[in-house]
């Protein structure tokens, strides 16, 4: 029993839907969500840049007094895997249990993988896949103009751009005939209509938020870490509540994201 | 006489197509400019959060002996001109010059704007246009998909989702009969072949970096603060050399961009 509670955060609001997991699979935990909107996004910069936010983030919320740390972004999850892990507190990151649940959902051994450029120019998720199953064939594709479409609402079922970007990018994985997807960044579930449009049925779609976050929850139950107690709730901080904020927030997390606290991350 | 240098700040890269500009002016100059793409972009975040960052891009420019900045970004010029104006060094921002420029160039009256969110939200341009032209009716559109659009290179004169995206946000102006439309952000010039072929002949358009320099020459010249001696050059410093760095910062300067150092903006 630990009635600390689950830490979780994201370069910006992405990392909602995986909080919108965490909130139907453990409806009991407290959790504080922290989103670095005031540097968002993180998929574009450089590694060295991206540990050191990593870095920030995770001892904004060990300051919270979290029980564990799920990293609810493919970028820091791909590039500061050591610095997540390195911390006094448990991490949960995206891309093991995310790769898992692909190779799990795989058929045909074609799976296809698509997240910001830091993320694809890692490796991460193919890495982990080529040690869970060798025999994969691995096809990934950097989308960085993907999180600027969600971030301004350009995702409805008619709108020409986003369907036209999801196809630009994913024309190659669809060549190859992958029949598994991994979202590997925490804003594409928004764009799953497009998406799932685009490819087709038969072709499974894995989303790195919700597979963290069931993680997250089974890791808790196994080290008998759950709370004890009814009734959790989240809170939420973030670096800079700009323009949008409120829209796009509520668009991933569900529901309206109520009394929100902004912090300064320069200090 | 003055032989420090000029100091020329931006959120990202975009502030390149102003230096581009100054050192086509003024060749015997020595430039620092500084652009803090670890954080960029600004136009999408809050008034606190820019502000606190534009003090700290000052900051940094003072502390290399600068004679005067340049604020070549919208969003700051818009946002925060009461911080970046009481500095110890006279400071320039795009609003002014290009507002002037704008209303030089219009016949019937009728001036656009696009700019990010932030910029078109303080409503900037359109306060110092009814200074100058009171009569003149201006429109202003947020465009903040332009800035991911031209920063991923997708600017090609036969991109379709270029086209459709720069169509998606003019069409409103177009509509009002504009002849002039001010480029309220120094990553739009990028863009000039597809708003030009979208609004036709006999519009023109202003460029904010470009009018910036201008009015950065003029004043030096007024106080024969102008550098005596030849050859001037270029310092590079930015807060991230991430993804696509070397190609982004070419298409904004037009040439190589060497010697770029990398400064840590958290310390």
């Amino acid at each position: 029993m630990d009635n600390r509670p689950i830490g979780v955060f994201d370069s910006g609001l992405g990392g909602l839907t995986a909080v919108r997991e965490l909130e139907a699979l453990l409806p009991d935990e407290k959790i504080v969500y922290f989103g670095d909107t005031g540097r968002v996004p993180y998929g574009t910069r450089g590694a060295e840049v991206i540990r050191r936010y990593a870095a920030e983030d995770c001892d904004f919320l060990e300051e919270n007094g979290v029980k564990m740390i799920i990293a609810a972004c493919g970028t820091v999850s791909s590039v500061a895997a050591h610095i997540i892990h390195s911390r006094s507190v448990p991490c949960v990151d995206v891309v093991e249990p995310t790769a898992r649940a692909a190779v799990e959902a795989t058929k045909n051994k074609k799976i296809g993988i698509i997240g910001t450029a830091a993320t694809v120019h890692s490796g991460s998720y193919a890495m982990v896949i080529d040690c869970l199953l060798p025999e994969a064939e691995v096809y990934a594709q950097e989308c960085p103009m993907l999180v600027p479409l969600v971030e301004n609402g350009w995702i409805g079922e008619d709108d020409m751009i986003a369907r036209l970007a999801v196809e630009r990018y994913l024309a190659p994985l669809k060549e190859q005939g992958i029949d598994t997807l991994i979202l590997g960044c925490t804003h594409f579930p928004l764009l799953v209509p497009h998406i799932a449009a685009y490819l087709g049925e038969g072709v499974s779609l894995i989303s790195a938020g919700a597979a963290a976050a069931r993680a997250c929850a089974e890791q808790l139950s196994a080290s008998d870490s759950l709370r004890e107690g009814l009734g959790g709730g989240t809170e939420f901080y973030v670096s800079d509540k700009g323009q949008n904020f409120v829209k796009v927030a509520k668009t991933f997390l569900g529901r309206e994201c109520e009394g929100v606290k902004v912090v300064d991350m320069t200090k």
